[in-house]
């Protein structure tokens, strides 16, 4: 039981290390000293760096909220709104830092490692089969254009907002959220009105 | 004049050794030893890694044909989907790694280093500038809906397409690349047409 509690601690640490840090600069130091564990316990319970950060991967995935986006007693494209409104308050609130753990492995380490690879493809697959879901909603509910391919929009949105990040950091503004939300939501996913003919 | 060659080699390869490694894992050795330079010289030319990273976005962002977007002789919005196609080969060609030097900049380091920031924020900016560019024209040629706001838009589109290559390499296949084309060029900048109504 104590074991089990030293291994979480241990995740905990490397999630908020690797997300702030970034992959490299985050040691295994730096993150048993963040645990408050001995850095010779690490082995016990993680083969290697990179199998840890493979397990702290899932556990940033599970804290983007993604049942939020079949959540049934909201309208799907509020439901779709929301969400990256909750994503954007995050990283507004961490003083435009850190963006996605998600989009910086797989900027970072993608190339170099074929197992944080495989967690970055799975991670961003499953967050766009989740926002495929509420476009097909949306779609049905006729509040999203109908001719859209909700799969290869829902992969489109989702890496907009990886690049949506990076630029927000850049520049540590909001401005980038603005053009995602106007763009994505006002010009994108808009049904086709009289009124925005050319 | 040997000096200046010594340093155009020592950016050349730091150029080389961010984009393949990331910053932090290509250490000043790394990038001397393939410069063919000794360590203890790279002082004399550069203050920091830092201060040479900025320099090395500068010579790549350099490499990524902006002025491409301004040629006239060239329909507007055929010059825009050719500069994506050209991104697009580079990376293939690369067997999808290495991605952005701009954009891998910004996820690992921005938040880290507030000159390589400015540094990305700029290259962002400029770059933007010169779709912007395209769009308008091609705007004018109604090729693109006349309804968008171009400098907007030309954000949202390097933004997507900053993700569009973390998605690539995470994948290491050109799926992403199909949904940034059909996405950006066949549902976002399409003028409305009677056809493509719900």
């Amino acid at each position: 039981m104590a074991r089990q509690s030293m291994r979480e601690e241990i995740v905990d640490a490397a999630v908020a290390q690797f997300h702030s840090k970034g992959y490299n600069a985050a040691g295994v130091k730096d993150i048993t000293d963040a645990a408050g564990t001995p850095k010779g316990s690490f082995y016990n319970h993680f083969e290697s760096k990179e199998s840890l950060a493979v397990v702290a991967l899932e556990r940033y995935g599970a804290s983007r909220r993604l049942q939020d986006l079949a959540a049934s007693d909201i309208a799907p494209l509020v439901r779709l709104r929301k969400h990256f409104e909750f994503l954007r308050d995050e990283t507004v609130d961490a003083g435009f830092a850190r963006g996605c753990l998600i989009g910086n492995f797989g900027a970072e380490v993608a190339d170099h490692s074929e197992t944080i690879r495989t967690g970055v493809r799975e991670s961003l697959g499953h967050w766009a089969s989740m926002i495929s879901g509420a476009l097909v909603e949306a779609q049905q509910a006729g509040t999203v254009r109908a001719d859209l391919d909700p799969e290869k929009t829902a992969r489109f949105l989702l890496n907009a907002w990886e690049g949506t990040l990076i630029a927000a950091r850049s520049s540590r503004s909001g401005d980038a959220f603005d053009d995602f939300f106007d763009t994505a939501f006002g010009t994108l996913l808009a049904p086709h009105s009289e009124q925005a003919q050319p």
